[in-house]
């Protein structure tokens, strides 16, 4: 009889349980941060360590890292949350007013009612303002809006529309190596094929055709191509697109007959001099017939710009140019989830639509914003500098996001080190600058790289006074892991 | 070339998209409420109709139906949400003590912050401290404490990981009949197979043995049957489990070696008399060896019970017993979603540890608390009796949750008249009954049933009141509908 096994394992057991999770990481979440949350807990015990806190640079956690909220934001938040401070003299007018607005469109007038699945329209409105804005009057229309809980929610939403085998062969979907490992998570959960480009560091991790011919033509062997992602501005390599660039990649999606995921959650972030951010959905529409008729997906997110709510989950997508059949099952298949939360929505909502100049918030938001930007911009620069200044370490210029993605020349017998500890090179370094330093970046081979070259992934997210600390410790530490794997 | 061919058609099409989200469905947000949406916009541009506004007893949306959220729940996200409010003297003491205690728990003090991906440690430990309380004293781990966006999130997050197929089978699941629709959606995403057990209408929608007995050998022809799905108090069938019964399916789902889902989120929802909640945690516990070895997952959410918050995205997985290493890949699974939203976190927190007796917040929050499941309780018995009041209308008790699942006997006509339209019976008299009174509910056929038996699910969240007008209105059409198809 089956009862008595039962008693001795499992009914789920590594063996008999999905394989898909098993093979997906999540370098952003993995390991060495694991073992960050021990130090830290260690720290707490009173264990001697040659640092007095853990630094960390593995996420683009804005807040966690000091930056100050957004006050337009969370004032409009509590609003609607607790509504009797509608009558509350402290509150700017603009701020009840937004607060109204937001709470006109929740049923019953409350934000614990659900919402339509793609979200509140009057929201989704805004958001299509704000993208016609963004684009010069290209028009956007509001019905192919979705809001998501963040932009990690909408890519899934919108990447699980390809999962079909076909002649035996999976989806594949183009993802640019150095990725952001959402990508490699989703596509391995989905059980889909992987099919890597990568970006030329020696062209500031910019996008090769070259290259994207190569990779495709490798894929195709083994799966059906059917997306390509693009991240622009780059995560985690700090790159922005050239309008030029981006109109060679439409042109090669149309060719090949692939969809676009414009990952632009960084849109707001863009520090380097005669960088500009070009949304895909800008250049294709300008590029005309028969670009201009392409299924692309654009991905935004309140996590990331100048506002960081990332503990808040506000995100869209604009998904533009679908057949309105397959538009109607993504339409249906996240209905199953409901909603994304109310207030992430409202969050979405402030951004895409912030105070106006007249308005009495509009001041403190502007001078907000531009102290988190200016400064983002300063620490992009200070990072990139110093990392150069490294005998052994080489930083693209941070053009744009909040990440560097320097290379690291690793001494061989570091590399033998590694590998007698059954570890990435990269991941070796990684542990021991945590282990001796507190600071936790994320190993080049979380992301993907050139076979041979070692990476990190550091944000430029603490606050500068952090940041110069840092980087000082992070200086002392390299030269001395080098002297000592001479 | 390929080129050309995407002038004419889409890259994405019903042909080549996922064929298991293309037969999803989830008639809670179906056909039927896509057209009570039309209906509400077209009584909003004067289209005249024999009643003023729609009705939607679809959806258990407590506060779209008017009501009132719970003040020290919107309180403390106010507080956190925008810290100055934190010196606020209209604020009592213990909601900004709990206030301070959440963003404490928050990196950097901001509830923009990321938490880690099964949540804030200190929320997850008074959840864990809830349920020890709920199930007198029994012990509950924090770290088996999963916060998610709501219960769904939580479900699909442990479903997932019985994808794998062996043998040339799918997995299954059993589900009951009628059932919640997130299940057959997920399993239909999933690519797994619904093996349905029908709850006994006779006995209440009791849970028969034979019948799970009968249901696993027919299932076990076409799957692995992996799993066993039990909601109590049930959905849409509003019937509260026996101990005793628990004790059975316990011992069943034992033999068998499945893993329980206990979908227990109506746990503050039971009304009738002698019903009571008994958590599967606590009957497996103290049937002690060999059960409470087995796997159990139990789902709980901030959006029913007393408090109604559906839009806020609260919930939490309770799953016991796994084997360590397949836990540790279910915490990496859902750490590519980062983290649910940290307010919905925060609403979970008040719901596990609300005000104390002695506590400013505690008389309000009580007041507040029993006047909601008085008013349901109400609600329920007025709603089950209305009905039974009505020839060809035949209602089981609502003993707990928040629905009525009545039988209608429909005329012969009527069944041809559905036929002739290509819908389930159900489904036209429900299509008769919007497009008549506006009263939106969601046929039998969306939950499942025994064939040849048409049901339908309404709430009973209308206000008194309402439900009232509503439940003479349904009177009134259901006599004419039988007469015209006489």
């Amino acid at each position: 009889m089956a009862t008595s096994s039962c008693k001795r394992q499992k009914c789920l057991s590594l063996e008999n349980m999905n394989p898909c999770v098993k093979v997906m990481e999540y370098a952003v979440r993995g390991p060495l941060v694991i073992r960050a949350g021990e130090i830290e807990k260690e720290l707490e015990q009173g264990v001697k360590k040659p640092f007095k806190s853990v630094l960390k640079a593995n996420i683009g956690d804005c807040h966690a890292m000091g930056q100050v909220p957004i006050t337009f934001i969370r004032q409009v938040l509590a609003l609607i949350s607790y509504t009797p401070l509608l009558d509350d003299p402290k509150f700017p007018e603009d701020v009840k007013r937004r607060a109204r607005e937001i709470l006109a469109g929740c049923r019953g007038g409350s934000v614990g009612s659900y919402t339509d699945s793609p979200g509140i329209e009057i929201i989704r409105k805004h958001v299509a303002e704000y993208i016609q804005r963004r684009d010069g009057g290209i028009p956007c229309d509001w019905q192919d809006v979705v809001l998501s809980a963040g932009a990690s929610d909408g890519i899934k939403a919108v990447m699980k529309l390809l999962i079909n085998e076909e002649g035996g062969k999976k989806p594949g979907v183009m993802v640019p190596i150095p990725q952001y490992p959402l990508y490699s998570a989703t596509i391995a959960e989905f059980n889909m094929t992987l099919a890597s480009y990568y970006l030329d560091e020696d062209k500031n991790w910019g996008l090769d055709i070259k290259e994207l011919e190569r990779a495709i033509s490798e894929a195709k062997k083994t799966c059906n191509v059917r997306a390509i992602v693009v991240i622009n501005p780059g995560n985690p390599t700090g790159q922005v697109l050239s309008r030029e660039n981006i109109e060679e990649i439409i042109k090669f999606a149309y060719k090949e007959k692939l969809i676009i995921f414009a990952d632009e959650v960084y849109q707001d972030n863009v520090y380097a001099e005669g960088s500009r951010f070009h949304s895909f959905k800008k250049v294709l529409m300008e590029l005309g017939e028969p670009y201009n008729k392409m299924e692309l997906a654009s991905f935004m997110s309140a996590s990331k710009g100048y506002m960081g709510e990332c503990g808040l989950r506000g995100g869209y997508a604009e998904v533009i140019n679908l057949d309105p059949n397959v538009k109607a099952m993504y339409l249906k298949s996240i209905s199953a989830m409901l909603c994304p939360t109310v207030l992430g929505q409202a969050v979405m909502d402030c951004i895409v639509a912030p105070p106006k100049e007249g308005d009495p918030s509009y001041a403190t938001w502007k001078k907000e914003k531009d102290s988190v930007l200016k400064s983002l911009n300063e620490r992009a620069k200070m990072v990139a500098n110093t990392f150069n200044s490294i005998p052994g370490i080489k930083c693209n210029t941070v053009q744009g996001a909040m990440y560097a993605f320097p290379q690291i020349t690793l001494p061989a017998k570091a590399i033998e080190a590694a590998k007698a500890k059954g570890q990435a090179p990269d991941a070796y370094y990684a542990f021991e600058l945590l282990e001796r330093t507190g600071i936790c970046i994320v190993p080049g081979s979380g992301f993907g790289q050139k076979p041979g070259t070692y990476h990190f992934r550091t944000t430029i997210l603490p606050q500068t006074d952090k940041l110069k600390e840092m980087l000082e410790s992070f200086k002392k530490f390299h030269t001395e892991f080098v002297k000592e794997h001479q």
